[in-house]
């Protein structure tokens, strides 16, 4: 395979160039251990090893499988589980085996989780205000308590304020950063350890508490990301198609085209993707119908970049993305991190 | 594996008894060859082994490698492809090693794939209102009798109403899929051939004027088709995930939990899941966030059946379908017909 004209499509393609300065633009702002990747962004150990190579030694996973395969791919030296899991054996396999593995803790039983599994060292999991998991913040020192009581080293804390990564206005979301921070901050107070975990791309540059960032998205990008203004990262990722159908403008009813590329091969939670110079009427399994401007600008066969709007659920509906530069192959990039 | 309890979550259950109700059901209202059912919905040979031995012998295909997967199966009798390709010459391979292919044409381009390809059958797929693919119906008879100048077999015309499969009101239904099939039926007088091929689970029972039904999710369903009134499927289809987080009530917020099921595990095109007897918040990339009601009925560990708002784009998230008969495991579905 040299040209993306020889793809079976739908297919994932990364824009080098634009990864490169992403990745680039990262690591000038946040390097080294001042990043924590997050792979559930791209589900993929070759492209964390391109990460790696921009400085970033140590990695945020979403799902056991994340940790295990990166553990595989001889990127365990510092694995953060930041989730909650009741079972913790598998991660205890990993950290026999020599990986370093750590894991969120928010709770009496996941404290219990963590010591029955085998793990060694975890992080408090803070609730700074997102509704989701993280405990109190005035209970995280007595959790730390407990777990140094059962042997368990706490590193420190981590807290995602990941309700305000789309906050459109850069001091607006400064300011309820800090809000939840603040909180976060003083459960580290509580709690010890040399780690304070938080962020995302959203937040990766006005997160100032947290000295260590989690974010993924930044590499690759989507159309919700690529609407919050002050984000210095470009759009990375497209899901190629072909255009397998087109009908011409009759009875006032302007003309459409139809691509393969639909609910299938895109995460669809933040709504619609986009065509780049059209207007996307509606996706189904397969399909997404469009209108080009004007008509005439798209023909049978044609390859069309769709630009989708939440990278991480697109990405693990792939096998696969290729590494392009243009309409060149130069690399594929397996998606093998998918699954639980 | 002998009970749900063993499964690492998020893992998909079908529940033995209302797959089988389900499949009875259709079966007796559209016995043997009125039923084609389509396989995008559930991506399993398996399931399409069951559709089977509920007496039906030709299938719907969305995808090539749907396709493939069927052939392979020896499930290849009476395959079709009911979508447009410009590249054919995978199927024209599965024909000339016995399979039975018959693919949908809706442009001159698309009749000569066909033929390059190596196809010998086809249909032709007229628009009958869905602004998708499919030719003008007034087109319809031209492009058959390209088909058949250039070697190929017209079986007869399929037509897609699926812009009609979630309206609510039957009698409305009715008479919205009557305006379609109109259309589709004159197209079939200038085509000629056997089959005329419609309809999906919204439209199964209203629609008959095809002379083959193309439904998938009723074997499965969803909260989507679940809100129809008068289709008589069961959910069979369920998320299992466990609870991994809970926060109780405090400062007036009412408590809530968090499950091990999220973006990544669910077609999210219909929007949010449902929890029996909770109210769902929002969805992340691994999670849902729910308010159980009384907070006192859900425990960390428990685990929770999601219902998924769309059965199709939540299956191919999974590499597998547990069979149940409650919370025994009586089988696993691999869900082999992934991908492109």
């Amino acid at each position: 395979m040299t040209t993306i004209y020889e793809l079976q499509t739908p297919a994932l393609l990364v824009e080098r160039s634009a990864l490169e300065r992403n990745l680039a633009t990262m690591s000038a702002a946040l390097p080294g251990p001042r990043l924590r990747p997050h792979v559930k962004a791209h589900k993929s150990t070759a492209l964390a090893r391109m990460q790696q190579a921009a400085g970033h030694r140590s990695f945020t996973c979403a799902t056991i499988r994340e940790v295990e395969g990166m553990a595989a791919a001889g990127l365990g030296q510092d694995l953060l589980l930041a989730n909650e899991v009741l079972d913790a054996r598998r991660l205890g396999d990993l950290v026999s085996r020599g990986a370093r593995v750590t894991l969120a803790v928010d709770s009496v039983p996941t404290v219990e989780a963590a010591v029955m599994g085998g793990l060694r060292e975890v992080l408090i999991d803070v609730n700074v205000g997102l509704p989701r998991c993280g405990c109190a913040p005035g209970d995280a020192g007595r959790l730390a308590e407990l777990a140094r009581s059962r042997g368990l080293e706490v590193r420190g804390v981590m807290g995602y304020e990941g309700h305000l990564m789309l906050v459109g206005e850069a001091d607006d979301r400064r300011k309820q950063v800090e809000e939840c921070m603040t909180k976060l901050v003083a459960a580290h107070g509580d709690v010890g350890g040399d780690i304070i975990s938080a962020g995302g791309t959203g937040t990766f540059s006005v997160n100032t508490w947290a000295n260590e960032i989690q974010a993924g998205s930044y590499a690759l990008m989507d159309t919700a990301y690529g609407a919050v203004d002050d984000l210095p990262f470009e759009q990375a990722l497209f899901v190629l198609g072909t255009v397998i159908s087109t009908t011409p403008p009759a009875d006032g009813i302007p003309g459409w085209a139809v691509v393969d590329v639909g609910l299938k091969s895109l995460g669809m939670d933040h709504g619609n993707p986009s065509i780049p110079g059209a207007t996307v009427w509606f996706c189904s399994d397969e399909h997404t119908t469009w209108q080009p401007e004007p008509f005439e600008s798209v023909r049978l066969g044609d390859r069309v970049r769709v630009v989708p709007a939440h990278v991480d659920p697109t990405i693990t509906l792939h096998e696969r993305m290729w590494l392009v530069d243009g309409d060149e192959i130069v690399d594929e990039l397996p998606v093998d991190l998918r699954g639980w």
